[in-house]
């Protein structure tokens, strides 16, 4: 177990965001961590919600709707993502997880569903040895300055400009 | 299953490309996929060497030695690798496999323990559905150029700056 958590950000157009901290979580349970992913802005059923079934120690909970947000987002999307950012800073300051994953909570202040302020509070006030990971395109700069580690995924080539759509069990 | 597989490519010097490779490993394993995953260069006790005893329909295997190259690679660290690309291209011709990572491959090319004409060969031949993801950074220009997708992932912000080790379950 580590002495201290760090906070990490994946952020940038490319693919691998939400992967990577899939990956993170995957690596963490095999030895041994418990973890909590809390999806932002998602609500749909992706391949990764049947992992908890998979790996002992890990839960996935989902503070979106069925579909994405466009243009302006609505008062049921700013209430499931503020009660979301509660549940979440509860199951940090609880001790009880090594890894916390904010999935997709980078877009979530991108659409001033939650504020960044909220987010600072929770990152000063968690458990030192809890490791924090937020995701999404559009970290802010408040974020990136508080983080220890800061991932661009760049889009250099993505097969969607090829006109292939996301598909199950690769991107979803 | 998808119709057609295509070829991924993660690169770059940040942390999160053999990670988001685990998160694409899990997330298909999800869905009922088949996957395998080589490592090049590594011959360490990681972490995810546990998850195939915890996901059914994953296998690793590793095809390095137990501490990195450094400076000129041996005779030995270019006979593992280039028997280690045998057998993937033979798991990959197999079809058995939905989804085939060669973790660090890259690296692999770098150092010439393999020839990049080897690998284009494969990504020719492979069957049709087969979905290849390569890693590690110092992707060469003839990979990148066969790729359907391509994300470089940037270092932004790094702990190891800070002087932070590779953590048990965060990194390995």
């Amino acid at each position: 177990m580590p002495d201290k958590g760090y906070v990490q950000i994946y952020t940038g157009n490319g693919k691998g965001k939400t992967t990577a901290s899939l990956g993170l979580a995957l690596r963490a349970i095999c030895s041994g961590k418990k973890v909590y992913m809390g999806q932002f802005i998602k609500g749909m059923d992706y391949s990764e919600m049947k992992a908890p079934s998979l790996l002992d120690g890990l839960i996935i909970e989902q503070y979106g709707r069925d579909c994405f947000i466009k243009n302006d987002p609505t008062e049921e999307d700013i209430r499931i993502a503020k009660e979301g950012l509660e549940k979440i800073k509860k199951i940090i300051n609880s001790g009880e997880y090594d890894l916390v994953i904010l999935d997709e909570l980078n877009v979530a202040l991108y659409y001033q569903l939650v504020s960044v302020v909220d987010v600072l509070d929770i990152i000063t006030g968690k458990p030192i040895k809890t490791e924090l990971v937020i995701t999404g395109r559009y970290a802010p700069e408040e974020l990136i300055a508080a983080a220890d580690l800061v991932t661009e995924m760049k889009e250099i080539k993505h097969y969607y400009q090829q006109g292939v759509s996301a598909r199950k069990g690769i991107e979803n």
